[in-house]
């Protein structure tokens, strides 16, 4: 099969392509804005692997899709906190970007395309948590806008073309290769800044409840959920259950076995205060998901950083 | 109060225009892409009607929304049949242009924006009638994704600029003022053709069912839920109840009192079986709608082209 990964070289991309790599039988190309951005991949020499660069824009040259069998969607411009500080050229970068993506799809004849989208920000706050796929999608983000727009672009390009597709409401993923100093990712930043002995901000009080899971959890989903079939395309993924930020922390320090450095700062409006999914129809389709616990998932966190990233 | 209407040289802007130039406190100013779209409207000389050329898309010159109180988006440079044929040009004149359109009324201070949606396309053909508003939305067509993209914004830009808005899920209106031989609008179509004589084409076998909604009802109702205060923004708007296009050609044959010639061309994709809404939530806040029958409706069209339209 031949598989191309569009924004292949962040944290999703990266531990998606070491798991489907091991398929031999799998022809995998990865696309991102710069080559060096898959310095870390590249390291694997993975045999089934190639490496392209592009704009990813809604100008970007489509003839990569031809021949290939699965998409996977994972460019974003932004994040929850940025996206609403260019709404319009947001809609430009990631709407536009994927209606002609979704056109050079059809044209090449592309059997199916995997679309990541936000368990995180499509549900806004006026709902109660554990979120179903069936809640209403009111989100408070322009970035959780950009991704309901794309869902619906999905389902109409499959109403109009039977072009296959899933979409993936994945909540807030930590663990290796997730950039440890960004804007996202509390988990893995706040146990880089622990072992590193740095300050951590708290946007809030701490009592902000998201529902956190570890990537190797995903990328096990993600695949039962593309490879699978059943009357359902769209799928919510996390772990099921709300973790406070205060619980994050403490159970970092637990792992990390010394003590941190917290600074609290003014919550942004884009949070919503409670985030967690109702992750039964993964479970009825492809089986319970136990997913490892916070504390396991953190201690495999500071194994992969004390081993690549030289932190002792 | 200063009253701006986008696209008003439309069916619904035209009727609308017709009623709030009643109140002569209302200055209203009429925006739409020719002065000679206006013809009709100008006919009345209304002393507080303004006209303005603009190319409403999203280059368009804002400063026209200084000091406006309400606008009225109106603007759609597609319909349902023809939006599939150039998916990312409309999100680009329709989405994008109303982004900027919601930057500029934030920094004009709008203090509110009314925009009509499409209560015939946003929730696709999934769920059964009468749809309410909770109804889930997967519109099969770009028209209707471009209608939720909207509503995703208005939601956003409320939720971030606190600035009002209202959206109303129009369905099927008919009467005075809209095209007698456009792509929409079977009822005043079939009206102008039977009374010219003409033949009628009907898509499908003429099962299909929709909700028509007589154009003053639709007016009334409108200014009731721009007007209104409560906790919903978005309101259902049709009949409630569900005609099939045979039944409105009977109809129209009874009214006219002549043969009517009836052509069945193939069914189009995007048209839903079934289509009408529950309107219960307009209601319950502003009383029974009690719309005109679609016999009287009919006459009232019928009138309305003899006198206007020199047919006979």
């Amino acid at each position: 099969m031949n598989i191309l990964i569009l924004g292949a070289a962040g944290f999703i991309g990266t531990n998606l392509t070491i798991k489907l790599a091991e398929n031999k039988d799998d022809q995998i190309t990865l696309v991102d804005k710069k080559m060096s951005y898959f310095s870390k991949i590249k390291k694997f020499n993975f045999s089934n692997v190639k490496f392209k660069e592009s704009s990813l824009d809604e100008n970007m040259d489509f003839s990569i899709l031809k021949g290939q069998d699965i998409i996977y969607h994972l460019v974003s411009t932004n994040t929850p906190s940025t996206s609403n500080q260019h709404i319009s050229q947001d809609i430009q970068a990631n709407v536009l970007f994927t209606s002609n993506l979704l056109d050079s799809c059809v044209e090449n004849e592309v059997k199916k395309v995997v679309f990541i989208s936000s368990g995180g920000t499509v549900y806004g706050r006026e709902n109660k948590c554990p979120l179903s796929e069936n809640t209403p999608t009111n989100p408070i983000s322009s970035y959780g806008v950009q991704k309901i727009m794309i869902e619906k672009l999905l389902y109409l390009y499959n109403y109009k073309y039977g072009m296959d597709y899933r979409i993936i409401r994945l909540t807030n993923p930590y663990g290796p290769y997730q950039r440890p100093n960004g804007v996202l990712g509390a988990v893995t930043t706040f146990t880089y800044k622990a072992l590193k002995g740095e300050e951590i901000q708290i946007f809030g009080d701490g009592t902000v409840i998201r529902d956190f899971i570890y990537i190797d959890d995903v990328v096990r989903a993600i695949l039962n959920i593309v490879n699978g079939e059943n009357k359902y395309r769209t799928f919510n993924l996390g772990c099921g259950y709300g973790i406070s930020i205060k619980e994050v922390l403490e159970t970092v320090k637990k792992v990390v076995g010394k003590d941190i450095q917290v600074v609290y700062k003014n919550g942004r409006s884009v949070d919503v205060p409670v985030n967690y999914l109702d992750i039964s129809r993964y479970e009825k389709y492809y089986g319970k998901l136990n997913p490892v616990s916070l504390e396991d998932g953190i201690k495999k966190t500071v194994s992969f950083m004390e081993k690549e990233m030289v932190i002792k």
